[in-house]
């Protein structure tokens, strides 16, 4: 059996140099020099999102990599020549932009099913800003800013699920998202939120212990022990109750088990349980 | 043997009207009609605060309140006719302004400990912004906006401690302060956060029990079960790692026991340990 591939959700607004630290650590995830990296930039309606990665990874020592900017369903489903590339890939990189053109255009076709299947057979895979919020299995495809949680502050829809049991939000600090993702939470506290901070990469190994690479922090917000919700019944904006929620805030150095929900810091490795 | 009083700290900005929820609450409490209030405008800077609320509690009702503006160590310490006032009143409020003008006009002063001892005796304590603030052992003197902990994110003073277990936040959601609450319980995770929203009174009764008054929420950060912070090495607005905080949000009819830390909801009562 082959095990799974790394999973990179990033924060959005990662520094773009050969040295940055959340781009080069993807990159070596995926083999360093030599690898092949396909890129998906169709959250971004920007034409010179794809060929920027590109050539990027290109400097970095990355085989030919290629831009891949599936823009109808019909590129998705069909177009054999990009499927191909992501069959073939070792890792794929996920752009920014708006996440609901992402799970619009790759939702259900060919593209998602490769993506998320190979990522369990080895194929590694990076997302940032939409790109990182996509690779949940329940999306955020929108939501209001601060740091409480409110009644229909956070909008959900599918995502393509490479991540099936975490709700990703990104830009997390930055644009003042706990109350959004604690609203998300509450929604089915069986959920696991993770926060990602600008220019910072949850680095999830292949036995989903997720550790913190970059600037910023990472926000783990775990509803497992939650006793009692509002959800059901808050009007719009209302505050929402939330009571027992477990919260870990991880900077460099610390962990955590996505499978034990069991956070450590340090040479310490997390009980696997 | 008395009971303690009632203490309010009060998130700031609140209604001031004859219908404020929050005021209203602090003034029945205090036993309504014909009750004796105190007000300690020292927080602000404005001469028209202490009348202010001097005028809003005479129309709700009470008898005579007055407004004890102590300005200088002097007067705290040696101004009888203004301290007998704080000996014989049902209730004292503090109004919003600077809590370190507070701390450092009332602190170890006659005043102050008139204050905190009548309190256990009976006194009801209600206090806004500032006011709210100074009603910790240790008081937020200041600190950084923003949901995440960072490295000297929150400057502590020793305020009058009528809170000896807790340590409030104030204007709490409207000035996204989870982080330097989070920052302050990493400092000792003893103590417990208690971030209170602006037009919202957290009202806890003599035996410790909080319950939620007004147009907003109220956050809980219980530090005890923590197992790692980086809080002793972090640098200058670094990311601060904080692993396994309890979180709870208290919306109206949530309730917190201070002593057994434990929320609960609705007409169920919080295990008295």
């Amino acid at each position: 059996m082959s095990q799974p591939g790394y999973v990179l959700p990033i924060g959005g607004a990662e520094e773009r140099t050969l040295d940055s630290p959340v781009l080069r650590r993807f990159f070596d995830i995926c083999g360093g020099e030599g690898c092949r990296i396909a890129i998906i930039p169709t959250a971004s309606q920007l034409p010179e999102t794809g060929p920027a990665y590109q050539q990027l990874f290109t400097d970095m020592g990355a085989d030919e990599p290629k831009s891949l900017p599936f823009a109808t369903r019909a590129d998705a489903e069909q177009n054999e020549e990009w499927i191909d590339v992501l069959r073939r890939a070792h890792g794929v990189f996920l752009t920014g932009g708006n996440q609901l053109r992402l799970s619009t255009i790759l939702g259900g076709t060919m593209a998602a099913r490769v993506l998320r299947d190979r990522q369990r057979e080895g194929l590694h895979v990076a997302g940032t800003s939409a790109g990182a919020a996509i690779l949940s299995a329940h999306m955020i495809a929108y939501g209001k800013e601060g740091s409480t949680p409110r009644g229909e502050a956070v909008a959900l829809a599918p995502g393509i699920g490479v991540l099936d049991k975490v709700i990703v939000d990104q830009h997390f600090r930055q644009r003042d998202r706990l109350g959004r993702l604690l609203t998300a939470v509450a929604m089915n506290p069986r959920y696991l939120g993770l926060g990602v901070d600008e220019n910072t990469a949850a680095v999830i190994d292949p036995h989903g212990v997720v550790e913190v690479v970059g600037e910023g922090s990472l926000t783990i917000v775990d509803g497992r022990d939650v006793t009692y919700t509002s959800a059901h019944e808050v009007v719009r904006n209302e505050p929402l109750t939330l009571l027992n929620v477990r919260l870990h805030v991880l900077g460099r150095g610390a962990r955590y088990d996505l499978e034990a929900r069991v956070a450590a810091f340090g040479s310490e490795h997390p009980p696997s349980n």
